[in-house]
């Protein structure tokens, strides 16, 4: 699978589309705000900053691309609201970068710029100063933008998508199906599986660090989030079970006769939700940045969370089928290009019924973990 | 009618889109190839560039988009391989801002990108060195880029386009219709019409020369072509005539009770052809650009021309289809909004009849203006 070809969300607007089914990933965006917050102010305090360079890698198409725009504008904003002793001009021209990979819907986002330009003017006047937003498409693994041009990146649910399905797991180089059954690493995995995994996504987030490292400026930072892990254990189910019940869902439709079981052994999904000490290691080892910060926090499968959330009624057949939908507005591409557009619905019917029954047992949540780390000088 | 959000070449690849009907606007590229090989050699001969700034302003979508960047790229490779004396590093980095209106099919652009990539890679080797390319949506009569970032601007068969309809055109405010049965300039138009659309392009060119010199470095170069006219006369045919049969073509459907009289009373085409002394005065005017040279060319309207092709025969009634498809594919998106989807087709068929008549009488041809422009220091 030439996963930077075909991985993209869901396009468009309708019913199964990710700008409809994204609040999973609008929560996450809302955990790091404060976060975002205080890495701007950091940047803005120790850089004379005339231009500012922003990034968004994954931003993808719908509600939250534009969402985080805003965010991180508000928060520059504020930072120049009490701004004394701070570097920061009130000329400061803002550059902000919208990546995804080549087939992102975006389409989609520029046809809302020009709301969002009026909106952002109305809300902020002149304080707002110059903006000028583009998208710059491709894969994140690798160079993206010039030298030195940026002072603050942001990627968001988008780290834990390797840049390719791990070349170990090749059942046709092997000569057997070496994760029979399922499509990510699960509790019946092989080690080479579990190695395998370990290794590309230990690769992938290497270079992405060495890529940012020649683009960004001393002192600039980025915040990252992406899917993670609470311990060493890759088969622990905060981490896979929302696989396990996929793969459970395409081997219900392998015993109805419609899809092949090879079909199904022979997909893994190109994604790995590392634990806290991953990436630490490799950070260090790739050396150009500093730890800032580095938080785990638990969501809800169906985007809920939060203490404030602790007590609400459960409702499990409307979550199941909010769950699938989220993961469907994600997967789909991937799942199609593999298995052909016909079975979806079914599929993703079948995958609701599953998603539904375990969290009537048990409430699995995702780990989400946040890194803030600092270019070295 | 909002210019600025309806206005876009026709998306996609089929039949009708643009991508498949754009000979005219590739045979005009290909005219001004030795003019941008030039303007590309006299910036690299007297700046010491280490990171260059290269926009394409109405870059659309299809085969021309990325035919214009490669030729860009080939005038800098073949600028460097003949180095000796010039200021020109081997690790220059070349920055390339695809620019478009709001609803432009980028996507198109953005999916055709990994190839050509690869493609430029193989063919150029290490000679490419860093190359970012990336995409600005919004109007270019207005600021799109941070100052002082780009070195080269181009722009093809864009600036014809105007950032409205002239205001005093507006059939309402009036209370008559002033350009009655016609939707642009005609020999029946009065003076009150051709005076609101001069007044509008001058305005227009004026803020986008303003807009470009805030953000071009001192030496830059512009390579700007656009229709035009080879008189004074605004009501010349080879200027307008290709507006004179479209109105003929809506009236036809007027008679046959298709749409309202109304309807193409109140239709003024956001377009307008200028003559050299226009573009003087206006650049003279501004004041931030000096004018290096100013070339008009002829060329059929079909998209054929120049001298190789004076001899060939003439298949009129294929010729006018080609026409009315080209016509089509450019401004559907604004005929469309105004008079309706569903008489589209039944248009450009009458269309395409009127200008194979058209033809079998008289050989119009329109006349591509194209200016190289330098920005003052």
């Amino acid at each position: 699978m030439e996963v930077m070809q075909i991985l993209h969300m869901n396009k468009g607007v309708d019913e199964t589309s990710y700008a409809q089914n994204s609040k999973l990933q609008s929560k996450i965006i809302s955990i790091t705000k404060p976060i975002i917050h205080d890495a701007v102010q950091e940047i803005l305090r120790s850089n004379n900053i005339e231009s500012m360079g922003i990034a968004d890698l994954g931003c993808s198409s719908g509600p939250n691309t534009l969402l985080l725009i805003s965010e991180i504008i508000d928060a520059i904003i504020r930072t120049k609201s009490c701004s004394l002793g701070l570097h920061l001009s009130a000329t400061t021209e803002l550059r902000v970068f919208l990546n995804d990979l080549f087939s992102n819907d975006f389409n989609n986002i520029f046809m809302s710029l020009p709301a969002f330009y009026n909106k952002l003017k109305q809300e902020k006047g002149p304080e707002l100063g110059s903006l000028f937003i583009s998208a710059t498409p491709g894969s994140f693994y690798g160079r993206l933008f010039p030298a030195r041009s940026l002072h603050f990146v942001h990627s968001s649910s988008s780290l834990h998508w390797l840049s390719q399905v791990p070349p170990g797991l090749d059942s046709k180089a092997a000569g057997e199906a070496l994760n029979k059954g399922k499509i990510y690493i699960s509790k019946t995995s092989p080690q080479c599986v579990l190695d395998s995994y370990a290794l590309q996504f230990h690769n992938d987030f290497s270079l992405f660090l060495k890529s940012r490292s020649e683009e960004m400026f001393g002192g600039g930072r980025m915040v990252l989030s992406l899917m993670g892990r609470p311990s060493y254990d890759p088969t622990t189910p905060a981490s896979c079970y929302q696989w396990e019940l996929l793969a459970h869902a395409l081997m219900t439709l392998v015993s109805e006769g419609l899809i092949a079981e090879e079909k199904v052994d022979s997909f893994n999904a190109p994604y790995y939700a590392p634990c806290e000490e991953e990436l630490s290691l490799a950070l260090k080892k790739e050396g150009s940045f500093l730890m800032d910060s580095l938080e785990a926090f638990e969501i809800d499968w169906d985007g809920g969370g939060g203490d404030q959330e602790l007590h609400h009624t459960f409702d499990m057949v409307g979550s199941g089928q909010k769950v699938a939908k989220t993961v469907r507005a994600v997967v789909e591409s991937m799942l199609e290009s593999h298995f052909g557009k016909d079975i979806m619905d079914h599929l993703f019917q079948c995958y609701a019924e599953l998603v539904s029954n375990h969290l009537s047992k048990s409430r699995t949540r995702y780990i989400n973990l946040v890194l803030v780390i600092i270019k070295k000088d």
